[in-house]
């Protein structure tokens, strides 16, 4: 009996202004040798603590950068997802600011509408569509967008990330009042934005025991 | 390198009364042999289709019935959870009506109080409370509760489950509001439930498209 392949595979995830964008990175072995996928790899059982930190590693090796938020988000299997075998991906899903992708930029990733995948090798259309439905849904009742905005931001920027999220405006007084009913956030110190051209707004920044940890809403946005 | 152990476990949950229980096997083989734990075993490739299939066909082995509601929980996995080596679990949960697991009850199976789980063989403590925790958060929002119902129930049973799992009272009012607005439920024609001390009441069922399927609540109840 051939053994299963097993492997993680990381749905990197960013908003480039309102579009939501997907990292894939050029595949250096076979099979799909130099087409963009996801960035995913075997387990290596003699170093890893488990799928999580496995999922870690890979990033950490393609793109060179520590995401801010990885969750998993569900195990794909079959014979024939993989042309190698019988195999399980345990997929994960990271958000993280674009700026942060952006310095991650190699010649190897390419960023595409994560709402507009085509043909992709292995089930990896599939990973990507769970993953941004997960997000969408998810972004109704948790902290969840907060890890597509920078280590600051106002709360007007935030309104605006959980609107291109939800795909529909939202009543800026009643969005205030549920950010401050999860009590996830809290004024920096200061530090106000003084870009643009409205008076200088507070900016604001995930509490430590939030970061990396969602907080929910008992009924959603 | 040794491959990975790629095994399927799934946490049975069912309502004994207001008591939700969850089914543990004695395990025939070692490791922990004669001690209770979930149902799992290896997947195997050579006839599984994918994990969901081989973790129906365990619970088929082990409890000779098929569920009416089985869904991927999560994954688990590293080196120290089973003794034979790094091992991956994908973990379901399967819901099902209490009277359809009383039937196949088996000297191997023993029921316990979900919410008290002591030590158990691997990491299956964390499984379940990861399932328990799931399905009370998922009741919130969705007709999972449906599922520990029989085939047919009425809407004050139907109401009863939702409260057993939210562990609070609803409003019957808004319950019923909710209830219509997912659209899941239809009455059975000419079925009304007689027992009891009150007149007869409707008897409703999950709509066909809706079993196995999940119906989600935009706003939860």
């Amino acid at each position: 009996m051939r053994p299963v392949i097993c492997t993680v595979d990381t749905v990197l995830l960013a908003l480039r202004g309102d579009e939501l964008v997907v990292a894939l990175f050029k595949r250096e072995h076979e099979p799909y040798k130099s087409v963009a996928a996801l960035p995913g790899g075997y387990i290596h059982p003699a170093e890893d603590l488990d799928a999580y930190a496995a999922a870690h590693r890979v990033l950490r090796d393609k793109t060179g950068i520590e995401v801010p938020f990885l969750e998993q988000l569900a195990t794909f299997s079959g014979p024939a997802r993989d042309p190698r075998g019988w195999s399980i991906a345990i997929a994960y899903y990271a958000l993280l600011p674009y700026e942060l992708l952006a310095q991650a930029q190699k010649p190897a990733m390419t960023l595409i509408n994560a709402d507009r995948i085509h043909t992709l090798p292995f089930d990896h259309k599939l990973i990507i569509d769970t993953a941004v439905a997960r997000l969408r849904n998810k972004s109704q009742y948790s902290t969840l967008p907060c890890y597509l905005a920078g280590d600051t931001f106002t709360l007007p920027q935030l309104q605006r990330i959980y609107e291109t999220l939800m795909r529909e405006p939202l009543n800026k007084v009643s969005f205030r009042k549920k950010m401050a009913e999860m009590n996830a956030l809290e004024p920096v110190e200061d530090q106000m934005d003084t870009g643009g051209a409205h008076r200088p707004a507070q900016l604001y920044r995930l509490k430590a025991q939030f970061r990396g940890n969602l907080q929910m809403l008992r009924r959603g946005l």
